[in-house]
């Protein structure tokens, strides 16, 4: 039986059941020519159980010693595994727009999971148009990190299409595989040495050299603006709505872009691809607060994960950090906004930057413990330490195929919490960028605008760098909500020869498809000294 | 704002992750002719959307006070009530099947309503076949009790398929009227006469005569046998699997049988309609224990509800009183086992014939409570009091109407506990027995066979009362589950032209119908004598 560590079970004592600790997403698929739907799901499905032996954990269940979640917490093996509980098919009501898949999962991911089970859940979902399927993945975040539930994703999709898994992706046999095929260092442990450099960071920052849990307490007070002297710009975070009390039901949006456009502004600015998507992000959340009537005299602050690890290493699973970037939300200007955040961005990188990438490693967990001790504490809601987090996933620069099904997007579905009610999470794959909004539903109530408000700050970006002249300005922005009800609904029952298309009815809405925005309005084309490398 | 009252309380204060305290049910309706499917759900999903003011407490979410639930706890107007997160669009993957019904429903009961918003939920469930479309509605028990949820689905109906509702079934508005056309008399308050009686009867009873909560804590001892001179057969109640702790997994399967076929078998033995559904569960209950090898020595118990109101009595909210039925489970012949089921109902009807109504609704509001208290102890699962529950509610004798649907069937799904892991709920409507079974999904992982057992344990009982002949008994029973996988799937795709039919797959296996079953297996036609009177 292996032993939950401490922050593994920090997500277990700080769940309730309005903060589900559970991370997930959606993936889009295109059905590979000529198979029938019903057929290749049920495939997909029997795959996926097809296990011999499961990927740790799983196959496994929590065991909680009689002294609860503070005490001693196990993976054992779940006697009775019910694969047909974990592995489910759904559907989408019609007429099968990318809307009704985002309130579906809108609705599971407002949902615990089971603590007597195997803490996942895995949808094959039907009903897209266009032969797209899509799966939507669940699990605690307790039993996977980030990075080993990306790794699990990679392991089941394949450059090439006519590549068929021979076992279920959860078996352990096929992490093997797939390990092997990696050729990777297998992961190292930390030595003592390196644990103790951290613990020197550590006590330089928050006068503490106690253990870990007496140090987060202090880190937190330290966070909190009460003591230490602790670095970092954690504090004079405003408050605002997407720092309160949530609720436990959510809202799930997605969208793509083509990852040319975003990486052409960070280029045109001398700024990195992130820079970019932080102020494309942060020009949504200015005129999602102008909107509301509630924009802050302060800018609002991000915590978003960041890479320091050194050119060449592909020791890559965890050297991330994550610092608090400051969005410059009160600035107006596009582009000072930009260099503003560029800035802040810049000034968190170099507090890493003496640090090896294991000691990144150690920081950051502990940096990221705080939140949820303020949890914990109660705190949350009345000491925001920063409004939102916005995480950018490496992914895959390719396109992929699952047993032939093209992946044309995969859109992560994170956590919200007390005190941070927004998240948003961004994978790079093939030549888009996928973002998944999600947030609390009843805090943030018009998430799915922060969609069309981020098509926005990207177009006023593009302009401010130069990359497009300002055509349509003055216009109002486009808005494809309106065309979202149709008058005169499609009567698949009427004409039964005609297989519904869903070319018959307006798709630009909330097509989380990179190329579906671009056509409404007049593609904007980035010049060529923007062109993407990477 | 109105405060909710102690056993209201109580249901929040017994509700964990693993049990939900939330009840509700699958409805099943054929959509009016030549309707389009999308068109006519989204006509009744704005119809139920349509709501000025809100029935109480569909409007209310709960306001709990700074002593939390211990506190006085009210229902407060939600301020920016949500109505798309309550009215919500959900499908079926293909085939659609019933057993497609039953996995969604199933997942959808076991998990936790939103405590931030109004209590409930309502689902419009398209993708079944043969034209037919389901409801699944979730309400908290704290917000609704039986009663109540009755009349509120019955005022959505109407015996006149040509009838459209004004306004949604949920305002205020709607219900005003639906009383009004019911003439009722008011619900009357209990005197202080009657309560004192009450009190002299626990008095007696429990040696006590303190205050309710007291009381309530001293019944549950006497009810675990501890004490207390109670005359009901709660004790010597045998462990099982159904007795354990439940986690949050829930099954839920349905079916429907011909109120004729059940009523005979009661005629024949001289007992009525509920001494027959009683033996009929009996019978598929020793088969379930016995074919997982753990029969009991003992007979199991289950909780039962009975009317113990006078003739001609039409306050009939509330006359309804619980007992606990010995299920003769030990007792081999049919006959026999009946004849003893008889006599323990009869022992129990005995206890309530001297109380007035108002009295028995009093003595079984307490009565019931003694379930969420051992809950609330943690002794639910040592000390079982009963085995399992079986509510016979009374339903409405003729085909009715939701807009110009026709109701085909209308299927309980109830609560499980700690201790109590499977619940058995029939209604009667038009010329069927509607049974709604919610299990535990890990203590009861084959719920769904008890549907065929029961099928079993009627016939048997046919035969017992000589009301058909015992034909096939050597035979095995039909397994309509076999058929369930058919070979070759149908490629609705393939053959564009043709609609899918739901004739051209087989529909015996989890068809809630009546006429589907006797149909499979050369069905048995009562005896004229045997002929329902009602």
């Amino acid at each position: 039986m292996k032993k939950l560590n401490y922050v593994d079970t920090g997500f277990l004592l700080a769940e309730t059941r309005e903060t589900p600790m559970h991370v997930g997403g959606i993936s889009l698929y295109t059905l590979p020519e000529g198979v029938d739907e019903q057929e290749f799901l049920h495939s997909l499905a029997d795959n996926l159980r097809d296990v011999d032996r499961f990927l740790p954990p799983f196959g496994d269940r929590l065991k909680i010693g009689p002294l609860g979640l503070a005490g001693n917490v196990y993976w054992e093996p779940d006697p009775a595994l019910d694969i047909d509980y974990h592995i489910r098919h759904s559907a989408l009501p019609k007429p099968g727009r990318y809307r009704e898949l985002f309130n579906l999962v809108s609705r599971l991911h407002g949902t615990l999971l089971d603590r007597n089970r195997p803490l996942w859940e895995m949808h094959l979902i039907e009903g897209l148009q266009d032969r797209q399927f899509a799966t939507y993945t669940k699990t605690h975040h307790a039993a996977v990190d980030g990075a080993r539930s990306i790794h699990l994703a990679r392991s089941m999709l394949s450059v090439d299409p006519t590549t068929r898994l021979p076992e279920s992706p959860l078996s352990l046999t096929a992490w093997e595989r797939y390990r092997a095929g990696l050729e990777l260092k297998s992961p190292r442990n930390f030595t003592d040495q390196e644990i103790r450099n951290v613990a020197d960071v550590l006590k330089a920052r928050m006068d503490s050299g106690a253990q870990v849990y007496g140090a987060l307490k202090r880190f937190t007070m330290a966070w909190a603006g009460q003591g230490g002297a602790l670095a970092l710009p954690f504090r004079q975070v405003p408050r605002s709505s997407l720092n309160t009390s949530v609720d436990s039901a959510r809202r799930f949006v997605a969208q793509s872009w083509p990852f040319a456009r975003i990486r052409a502004v960070g280029k045109a600015f001398d700024g990195t691809f992130n820079d970019a998507v932080l102020a494309m992000c942060a020009g949504a959340l200015r005129t999602y607060m102008e909107n509301h009537a509630e924009l802050p005299a302060e800018s609002l602050k991000a915590l978003v994960p960041i890479s320091v690890r050194a050119e060449g290493d592909i020791d890559s699973s965890n050297a991330v950090a994550a610092i608090s970037a400051d969005l410059a939300t009160n600035i107006k200007d596009p582009a000072k906004r930009f260099v503003a955040i560029q800035e802040s961005v810049r000034a968190g990188k170099a507090f890493y930057s003496e640090m090896s990438p294991a000691e990144v490693t150690l920081v950051s967990m502990v940096m990221q413990a705080p939140a949820m001790l303020m949890m914990q504490l109660g705190l949350a809601d009345r000491l925001p330490s920063v409004n939102t987090t916005i995480s950018n996933v490496p992914g895959i620069q390719q396109p992929m195929y699952w047993n032939g099904a093209r992946l044309d997007g995969s859109y992560p579905a994170s956590i919200v919490t007390d005190g941070m009610a927004l998240n948003i999470t961004l994978v790079t794959y093939d030549k888009n960028v996928d973002f998944g909004i999600t947030a609390c539903r009843r805090s943030v109530p018009q998430a799915q605008r922060l969609i069309d408000y981020m098509e926005q700050a990207l177009a006023e970006l593009e302009v401010a760098a130069g990359l497009v002249k300002a055509k349509r300005r003055a216009k109002p922005k486009v808005k494809p909500k309106a065309k979202a009800k149709p008058k005169a609904k499609p009567k698949a029952k009427a004409k039964p020869k005609a297989k519904p298309k869903a070319k018959a009815k307006p798709k630009a809405k909330a097509k989380p498809k990179a190329k579906a925005k671009p056509k409404a309005k007049a593609k904007p084309k980035p010049r060529p000294k923007a062109k993407p490398k990477r």
